[in-house]
């Protein structure tokens, strides 16, 4: 988490705010609330343009700083960036427009799949715009000389979540498609593929909900059981001792509280979100992020 | 088409006006292109904000709105809402808001489609948005009283169009699974069912893309072949039936022109337009929508 600011010092008592393209970041928030339980949480789910992830780094850093202006506007001590693409094209620009402390979920993931890959590549699995970047080959490089990276877009997983097709044939044979590119060729027909990677990383927050999936197909292309990395619990790790190195913490006895903010359809925000966050969800707010911005 | 209006008359050397959420509205423009050839078209493909489908209609509205009003500042003489989506949900407002004549592809694709059916059932694929406004039933009931409509959401298609997967396994499974209420039970395994439908209507501009496998898998779930309507040719004839009659069609000797307009990734949709146009395209233009309108 990047906590240099040149302004003035945020409040320990403020919520942290976190947003992504729609609901695939409450991942993170459940996370955060197992982690960091005293923290009051504002989530912002921009699902009136999602997904971001098969958008130009332009758009992204553009819908991106509308995001970060609402969750400022409210008051937020840091902001947490629960979303990959986002992660990957738009935080040298968030940082620059925004006196915050912020981090990005890419970092966390990269740190928790350099400590699963046991030295073997690191396969990640992201959107089209994730991938594209490059991100993750970056940020494993930093952490490690060593690891490399092969990257797979798997665009169409996130149509399934939504579609809520999580189980069956066609998620199945999807899984089995972008999952092929880290194995070895068929050497023997029939037989388990050297695997090529020595983890997998869900390198996009809707992709936890087809982690059994993922974990099955690994362990039928490859004979053998493969980690799968997700960074959400890696990134609440690193939110909870940025908070407590910088003296951000907030001291409540009581747990805290949750906002959630969408930008179209709370209804049927409300009707799936609990899936992803692993608990009920208290009402959710429609906002408005059309008005002009700074950015 | 509305063409009563109150204000000046456009002049008949102005262009046509055509938007999509993307580029499944270029389908639109091939057929005017064929039936109109003396017009020139400016196209805005809204692929910024892509899918509507998705979406809520106060959203799709808000997003039309921008787009019809980016192209009427362009002087275009009519507009033609070349997306299912827009046109179930958004005429309405879109007619109230802007001083031009407008046509949606729904009410021609409902008219093709009750010739086609037979005085059969009609079933209609479409996006989430399109299938709940109830839009092909309304538009169907006021040109017969008798054909019905079977509505089957299929939000997939879109993804797998995008992701360029058009034949092979998934998007057979996918299409079977879409088309199944359709058809009556099977009475008896491995025969053909009874069709429930008299024609099926490609309720989407990104669907024409499956037409072949649509038709395909009709025949093997019902043993004969079914009419499988696409509304684009018929919102083209209904066009240039209009611009006859109100005196608006060009005179030019020569063909028209086609401007293409995008909101994200000029160089990305000029490689897969082609696909949708059935023909070579000019440059690609990137707008910008971000900025407030009178809507």
């Amino acid at each position: 988490m990047n906590g240099q600011r040149s302004g003035k010092q945020p409040s320990a008592d403020a919520p942290l705010g976190v947003f992504d393209s729609g609901l695939g970041g409450l991942t993170v928030v459940h996370a955060l609330r197992d982690h960091c339980p005293n923290e009051d949480i504002i989530y912002l789910g921009d699902n009136a343009r999602v997904p971001y992830g098969t958008r130009s780094p332009d758009t992204v850093i553009r819908y991106a700083l509308t995001c970060a202006h609402e969750l400022a506007d409210r008051g937020v001590k840091a902001l947490v960036v629960a979303c990959n693409t986002v992660s990957s094209v738009a935080l040298d620009e968030l940082r620059a427009q925004l006196d915050l402390p912020i981090t990005g979920v890419i970092v966390p993931g990269a740190r928790a799949a350099v400590d699963a890959s046991g030295g073997h590549r690191i396969g990640v699995l992201g959107t089209v715009g994730t991938i594209t970047s490059g991100a993750y080959t970056r940020a494993v490089a930093s952490l490690s000389g060593r690891a490399e990276v092969i990257g797979q877009a798997a665009p169409l997983l996130v149509a399934l979540a939504e579609e809520g097709w999580m189980s069956g044939e066609v998620p199945e044979l999807v899984v089995k498609r972008y999952l092929d590119p880290f194995f070895g060729p068929e050497d023997v027909p029939g037989m388990p593929r050297r695997a090529d990677v020595g983890c997998v990383v869900l390198g996009c927050t809707h992709f936890p909900l087809f982690r059994e999936l993922i974990v099955h197909q690994m362990r039928e292309l490859g004979g053998r059981g493969i980690p799968v990395v997700d960074s959400a619990i890696q990134t609440a790790l690193d939110v909870r001792a940025f908070l407590h190195d910088s003296g951000l913490g907030n001291s409540q006895a009581t747990s805290g509280t949750l906002q959630l903010l969408v930008t179209d359809m709370p209804a049927s925000f409300e009707e799936v979100a609990g899936r992803f966050l692993g608990a009920a969800l208290g009402r959710v707010e429609q906002v408005d992020l059309g008005k002009p911005t700074a950015g």
